[in-house]
């Protein structure tokens, strides 16, 4: 990325993303539901009384912010509040971003998007009591998505940087519908849509030596990443656009 | 798995773990080397001396412990000396395998089969300061491989009691050769040496909607997947196995 930021590489990065979205929900979708995860206080934590997802979410972000994982700003915690500083001598991650920007982190619609749509969506009834794997599982789907939407920032950055006159009049005019507006291509979101259902149907096929299967079962239903996207993802990443314009000129 | 332990639900999750060891290949290959990951003292840890990867997968693997990762006979910890007791109510995991086999545990080779010859096959040079993202790709690896090679237990439990004469006598003469020669099907490890490839180029695929791409490029070399089964899983897997049979009758 560097100082070198492009629309190039923004898509290409947004590309790749959507396979780690399509990888991080197969491998969720290796354990049924397994709901005690999702139950407050189900398990005997001192000073903790929220669900076992929660607590392995705020450990493990924590292990990872001493190591500067947050130092990015691709990367946006679920639970800020619970941070410890980076022990890392001299990070030096590019802050190509508009310093506003840093404040924009939606991951609690994220948190509640993931858990009461889509996981219901593709996770099978059932307990094997897999709980602590299932957890890391959520983290993976949730760091994702988050980063995936997040990513929306570099999106707007690049889009004001290719139209300042156009994105300018607005920003200061702070016409939050006009500027949704004017970044919205549909022709783009419909082919995105396509895209991420092809690679669910590459990515979750049984892979077979004897040729192709008959009765193709997919591991994620493509339909329903197809609708992840339509639905959360792309709506969700224009929200954040239209924040990171909207300070764009702070 | 419960009870009805039974070759057809072994094989099954054999070849779902191969799923997710090209996944996890894939994702670390979206970080260069990074090498100061690697680097013992780099980060500035109070009371911690080791790698800043060593950092986050002792941390990382304490926070599971407490949520009961451990209790299942499928997971193996890095550092078992570092885990805590787990704080999840009336556990459930099915005990399958004999209790003598739970002390097997080859992680050690395997970090280092992982560090020195595996990772430097795939991983480009250069550093983009993505360390605690980096180290957590690697301790997704690093898992997915060792529950594959542990999987030997059922592997080798499944195949006991299909045989049980023809194991029985090798096992009381301790004879670990024979019992080497008496588990291996060549015609078998081809086969998952040619999927296993075979994954690497669907799941490493650029997906594109416009048709197939003349100039393929994978993520991670199909190649190296294809080694990384010949050379080390399906060995070490035989290692797990034939330490198991030796104590199968304890």
């Amino acid at each position: 990325m560097a100082d070198g930021l492009t629309l190039e590489c923004v898509r290409e990065s947004l590309i790749r993303q959507e396979d780690t979205i399509v990888f991080s929900l197969i491998e969720r979708s290796n354990y049924p539901m397994n709901s005690p995860v999702y139950v407050e206080g189900f398990a005997d934590i001192p000073g903790f009384t929220g669900s076992l997802v929660e607590y392995v979410v705020r450990k493990t972000q924590a292990v990872h912010s001493t190591v500067g994982r947050y130092e990015s700003q691709e990367e946006h915690p679920f639970f800020p509040d619970n941070l410890l500083p980076s022990l890392l001598p001299s990070y030096n991650h590019p802050k190509v971003l508009h310093p506003a920007g840093d404040a924009i982190n939606i991951n609690t619609t994220i948190w509640d998007m993931y858990f009461n749509q889509l996981l219901p969506l593709f996770a099978t009834e059932g307990d094997d009591s897999n709980y602590a794997q299932t957890a890391a599982c959520d983290l993976e789907c949730l760091q994702a998505l988050s980063r995936r939407i997040h990513y929306g920032k570099y999106v707007a950055e690049v889009k004001f940087k290719d139209s300042p006159d156009d994105y300018g009049t607005l920003i200061r005019a702070q016409d939050r519908d006009a500027l949704m507006k004017l970044l919205t291509c549909e022709a783009i979101e419909e082919m995105v849509k396509r895209r991420v259902e092809k690679k669910a149907m590459a990515f979750g096929q049984e892979v077979t030596l004897n040729g192709t299967d008959k009765e193709v079962k997919y591991k994620v239903d493509p339909f329903v990443v197809s609708r992840l996207y339509e639905e959360w993802v792309m709506p969700l990443t224009k929200l954040v656009e239209v924040e990171y314009l909207l300070r764009r000129l702070d």
